[in-house]
């Protein structure tokens, strides 16, 4: 029986990059069955949100999601091109990847990092909880007044008064802690990686992180051939950047997840060689890291490498594992010769001309 | 008038470091009366705390604090030799620079990162806010009861409940936005920086973002020669590992200035090259980056490099700024050769032997 895959291209480039990795798919014979759907900032301007109900339910009965990219704040330009009236209600868009995350309860978000570049070899992943930390939606402009009484002996509360003390809550619960732990321990089972290393703040915020290693404690036992280690977010960056081979599954609360997934992407050489995964109980989506680029898109110059790692992650995680290695394989294949990689890896390749050696090797290796 | 440095070694390899660095101030000939002090773990155990009321008067009447590195969180050998009445108070032990960032309100921890190394040549400045943020001690390991309110809508603390709900606050406040972001714009102006960058989160704290943008223009305006852009921080931390020639002056609140500073640490080829400055309007401290790395204590490889800059920053401070670029030079000129710099840089000299290397060259050039 085939499995139905939701096509999502959105905005700028993610036309572009799924266009030039989709046909992997067909070239390596996978019976996936592939519906379009709409989404992205254009759907907004016209329909008044970026993701219409017909999306919500291609989405509901597809066994995966791969996503493009999409708007994740409209920028200058395009709040230029629109009329008075929408322009007003602009600061209402919500991302939709953001949307994606809430309303299908995604929990993890899956970072791979790899040295396709050369270089030291190393491989491993950031586990980023998605639903939760400082993404909680609990932000304000002035501190609640419930809040006031909590904060207003801070001196520089007391100096600013509460109309002028803004305040975010990174709110860590048990729900939360629990199944984005379990799942970090359970993917390095499933890879083989020795050690899951936990990046937060405990000499800082004493009281969450106690309570985060509480919960890993526990969960850890179910693990009992796997090591871990809690270390500062800050070093943690530090050492991705030194020396990226020490790590194998970090797992982060949402902010800090989001800091080192995407500092991932920089050691990797940029995020052109970066794919993500969205995983809940319920749902899921793909995408590469990058955004839509509005700049770049139309130019041909686009990177597609991140596309085809992200239909990898898709393919993985639909049973099909052999056939993930074959991409990555071609991937790190191509990435060796700069004609077949695009401008931001140092290359001089089109879009067309890198997903074309791609799609060759994959018959090749 | 000769001007007082107090001199307070701390713990770990701290002393090391500074007895090593310490005689370029003869070298240079400057007029500065050393008076040393104590701090630290040491103090805590014996005294009860680590920084004794003699240790604050002595800072009370000193131009300029010199601090090696103290502990910040008592590790496991530090916690097995106490006795046990002592290792039941550990938890209360609060580190140090801590302390004095907060009794001192030094609001600006500025660090540096330049291309010692070599490769494309880099100069930027992490302008970290030092007293607010998510280190402003609002941290539960359950959320308060004014606060649930606010927080029991979201479905990860209705499924956990408020036992099982942590909070932590990220907290801005106008007055420590203003100072901090009018120190990063005098830095720029001061060193010649054409652009600020502040790195915040707003496609997602949306609220506390827009006022810090509202803040940031508003000063901005003081300074029409200088250029600012905000930028998402996870875009930062990736573009410091791609491109760090790209930034002049990253201003950050704390947690973000945090991780982003270590990690310039990381790009710089480690923290064994990272001097750190925190000011205020009625003190100061400069301590090198790295920590009291007890496991190194003793050895004689602890790398004084970072001791050395941060001596050139405590002098540039005093109004040395010549002899500050001596330092700054004659570093430059040591880690060119692998013979003269310490293991973490892949070289092969001890402590003394490096700063010999650096002593010898800062008559030399
Ligand atoms: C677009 C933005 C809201 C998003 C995030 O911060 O999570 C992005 O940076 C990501 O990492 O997926
Ligand atoms: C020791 C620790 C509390 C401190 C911090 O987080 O501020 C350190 O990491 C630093 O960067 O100076």
């Amino acid at each position: 029986t085939s499995k139905t895959v939701a096509v999502l291209p959105g905005d700028g480039i993610g036309p572009e990059v799924l266009d030039a990795a989709l046909p992997v798919i067909d070239a390596l014979g996978l019976p996936l069955t592939l519906e379009h759907g709409d989404i992205g900032w254009e759907f907004w301007r016209t329909e008044g949100t970026p993701v219409p109900q017909r999306t919500w339910d291609l989405i509901g009965r597809s066994d995966a999601v791969l996503l493009g990219a999409t708007t994740s704040k409209p920028g200058r330009e395009a709040l230029a091109d629109l009329a008075p009236r929408l322009r007003e209600q602009a600061p209402q868009y919500v991302s939709p990847i953001i949307q994606l995350r809430q309303r299908l309860d995604l929990f993890a978000n899956l970072r791979p990092v790899e040295s396709y570049l050369g270089g030291t070899p190393y491989r491993f992943c950031v586990v980023r909880e998605n639903t939760e930390g400082l993404y909680a939606g609990l932000d304000w402009d002035q501190v609640p007044e419930e809040m006031w009484p909590l904060v207003a002996d801070h001196p520089n509360a007391r100096i600013s008064g509460r109309e002028a003390t803004t305040a975010s809550v990174r709110m860590l619960t048990r729900h939360g802690l629990d199944r984005i732990l379990r799942y970090a321990f359970e993917h390095a089972r499933a890879h083989g990686h020795p050690r899951v290393t936990l990046a937060d703040k405990p000499n800082v915020l004493r009281r969450s992180s106690a309570y985060a290693r509480e919960r890993l404690e526990e969960i850890a036992a179910d693990y009992p051939e796997i090591e871990y280690e809690i270390l500062n977010v800050d070093a943690v960056a530090l050492w991705m950047a030194r020396r990226p081979e020490r790590f194998g599954v970090i797992v982060a609360e949402n902010m800090f997840g989001d800091i080192l997934s995407d500092l991932g992407g920089g050691v990797m050489g940029g995020l052109g060689l970066a794919p993500s995964a969205n995983i809940g109980e319920h749902g899921n989506y793909f995408e590469p890291v990058h955004g839509s680029a509005p700049a770049l898109a139309g130019t041909g110059r686009a990177n597609p490498l991140a596309a085809f790692l992200t239909v990898g992650l898709l393919l993985e995680h639909l049973g099909f594992g052999e056939a993930a290695g074959q991409v990555r394989d071609a991937v790190s294949h191509v990435t060796r010769r700069r004609d077949r990689v695009t401008y931001d890896l140092g290359g001089t390749a089109t879009t067309t001309e890198c997903a074309a050696a791609v799609l060759d090797a994959c018959g090749a290796v």
